[in-house]
């Protein structure tokens, strides 16, 4: 048995193997709503016997903790120092789980301590499980352990695969931790999974001829690192508090609105999950707008602080469950509950209200000719905003904007912009939260800005 | 071996099941673009040996054909009358394909040829596959066969239901050929499965108590149907025409501005694939924006005629690719290309552009409070302006649009509105491209209209 777990959001891939004699599963690189596996266990009669940490992450959460409940035993790599882990696995090192013969190997470079998992199943492809060393088209980014050990662990990261992956047979099935959109390497491919002999032709990481070239192509094109990243780490090593998630997972509770008021003037942020459209035109004071869809995890690790305590509203239950995994996986897990009758609710309890301008490019382009245009807070990745941005703009990155709000001036109206739309929506809220009055969001961003022609004022 | 693929666009699941021992497949409503079934069979030694058709389709065009082409056999339910199937089950009729056990039910209702089939495989929990008899939550539509038939199938399906698949072990799980957002079904649940036993407690159809009370439901609460629906049975009776996709599908080929113009004199529909707001801001004469997304193809079947011939603008092969999937599987596969180089390539070309202007719901609600509405054109469907609009708009569903064009007044700007935003954005390129000048799109729609407080003017 071979399942693949794909959470769009955090582009972040999980597997399933089990034997079907011995009635043992394995997981790898868990998520943290573990449900999903208990169920799967469940409905077929297995059961879990091992979860396996490639790695420590930095983008999410794991489950591997939530899984001990079952029973599970946890195996990671050399180094790896989590608190709940049964072992660390050296290279070279051997484990039979049924019928399933698996080879442990130590391929640093992502992070010390990385494994890539060989894995030999009756019936079954030869797989390896690359974790965040080798990805479809691309390789780990080797920078997120800090300056001072990147450049050690890019060259470690090229001994891995060039001295112990691409050495394996070429038709070995590769399935990476990662899928397109992942921030933990740059310009992943969108399948599912490849073959030793398939990255060693064509990913362009992997052409470079010497450790020198390689590292220093690695070190040029870094993806973006979300300011939650920097929590991730030491919460995956001390074990992210359990939430008992191996006995379902039922959603958050249901608030009143004047509860939901209540703990909001203790301290949670309210997460309004409707579209950026229906936000401006109102929304409960001092919300912020993370659009439901597969990214308010991915979003929300911009912009919600450490720790933060939460409240969602949203348009059912079954919209602010979903947020709430997403959340859950990168961290925060204080979630109070949603607002019981959504908006309406909030509105028809006479609690306070506000909205946000909406604009457009068209109008934001002939604001600029008529000589009246308002300050473009630029909220993308400074990679994007190099790549082209509206003249006169100013660039906050959105991880960066509550923290900096003070330092926009205030002598026009403030507008943000971003690639798409989703971003500037999220960011005037955040302006808006904290005391920045009167934002508009340039709705459509900078894709329809660049489809204006001629495109005036452009850089 | 048990794989589910579900196409989000359509809600739609197909089937994979496999026996590991003399390594035969078996695909239970493939989708057209069948080479991911074939890329899994073949990476996992496996040969299709089967097709199973439960139901001659109304919303998508089946892929059996296809696999024959790797000598799948197909099996549909009696009546069904394929022309490229091999034999028609009946009632009660058993089948072995290596391990795997299969019993044929006749459960009539959404269509009158319906099979539901029940499978024993080792290592797995017994499963029915029902098709659109029985979803989680809800039942098939009976009504897509014409008035006359409507009423003698809602009764065969309450006998498919009470007498076939409720007396099964409760414990069964149920596979429906649909998810959430299919218009198969109403109210569907978004679980993957269900069992017979949850089923029968808690889907509120199954809890009527007569025949009688259970039609007069099921009548009550039928889904919008969109235009291609009536195609898509003869379609399927007659077989798709063949795409030559088990050899692999590479996509839409690309085309040079200047062939794409050419093409479009030619008769062929340019679909730009892009957000609305760069839509908006400029893109090629008399496109339709179906921007991408899951739905391209769920909402192109309301607007694209008959035998459609297209053209696609993405930004991306990628975009267009998954475009072109989602076109096929409605039945439109006469794709001539996309322009190479997306709209920058169309534009530096010199070739004729249009805008779009956009408006939001406060300037509507201001411009409606100063006396100088524009006329709102509601594109939704019946069901969604019965539970409220704006006064004074005019009811068109999207798929009426192009032919209703000519019935709109011109005395004032017209304006289009939908639920969210993504229908106001399609019908504002259908109208400019049926010669309606100056439309103005209301981005974020009802539920932006809606969150406004005090709302005002709606019904």
């Amino acid at each position: 048995m071979f399942h693949r777990f794909f959470d769009e959001g955090l582009a972040q891939a999980s597997f399933f193997l089990a034997c079907p004699r011995s009635r043992e599963a394995i997981i790898i690189d868990p998520r943290r709503d573990v449900d999903v596996y208990v169920e799967i266990a469940k409905s077929q009669g297995l059961r879990i016997a091992y979860t396996f940490e490639t790695h420590v992450h930095a983008d999410f959460a794991c489950g591997s903790r939530e899984l001990a409940a079952v029973g599970a035993k946890t195996i990671a790599g050399p180094g790896a120092h989590l608190r709940y882990a049964n072992h660390e696995a050296t290279h070279g090192e051997r484990l039979r789980v049924g019928d399933i013969s698996i080879e442990f190997m130590h391929t640093p470079g992502h992070t010390p301590e990385h494994l890539s998992i060989l894995v030999n199943q009756q019936d079954q492809p030869t797989r390896i499980f690359s974790g965040d060393t080798l990805f479809v088209g691309a390789v780990g980014r080797p920078d997120l352990l800090g300056e001072d050990q990147t450049r050690r662990l890019a060259g470690d990261l090229y001994d891995s695969l060039f001295k112990k992956l691409l050495v394996l047979d070429e038709r070995i099935q590769v399935h990476p931790g990662h899928g397109a959109g992942s921030l933990c390497g740059a310009g992943i491919g969108s399948e599912p999974f490849t073959t030793i002999g398939q990255e060693k032709r064509l990913n362009p990481m992997l052409q470079h001829k010497t450790k020198e070239a390689f590292v220093a192509a690695v070190l040029a094109d870094l993806p973006d690192t979300p300011p939650y990243f920097a929590r991730m780490k030491k919460m995956n090593q001390e074990g992210p508090p359990l939430l008992g998630m191996v006995n379902g997972y039922r959603g958050p509770a249901p608030l009143s609105p004047s509860a939901t008021a209540t703990a909001i003037r203790n301290g949670a942020v309210l997460i309004d999950l409707r579209p950026a459209a229906a936000f401006a035109a109102s929304h409960p004071l001092g919300a912020l707008n993370l659009a439901i869809g597969t990214k308010v995890g991915y979003w929300g690790g911009y912009v919600l602080p450490a720790d933060a305590k939460v409240v969602l509203l949203g348009a059912n239950h079954h919209e602010t469950t979903e947020a709430a995994r997403q959340l859950i996986r990168i961290g925060v897990s204080r979630i109070d509950g949603y607002i019981n009758g959504g908006f309406d609710a909030w509105r028809d309890a006479g609690l306070p209200t506000g909205s946000i301008a909406l604009s457009n490019v068209q109008e934001l382009a002939s604001a600029i000719s008529d000589g009246n245009a308002p300050l473009v807070i630029d909220v993308r990745t400074t990679k994007e905003w190099n790549a082209g941005h509206i003249e006169g703009a100013m660039h906050i990155p959105l991880g960066d904007l509550a923290r900096r709000a003070a330092e926009i001036p205030r002598d026009r109206p403030v507008a943000t912009m971003c690639e798409a739309g989703y971003r500037s929506a999220l960011a005037a809220s955040v302006l808006s939260r904290s005391g920045v009055d009167g934002v508009v969001n340039i709705t459509g961003g900078m894709s329809a800005w660049r489809a204006l022609a001629p495109a005036p004022a452009a850089k």
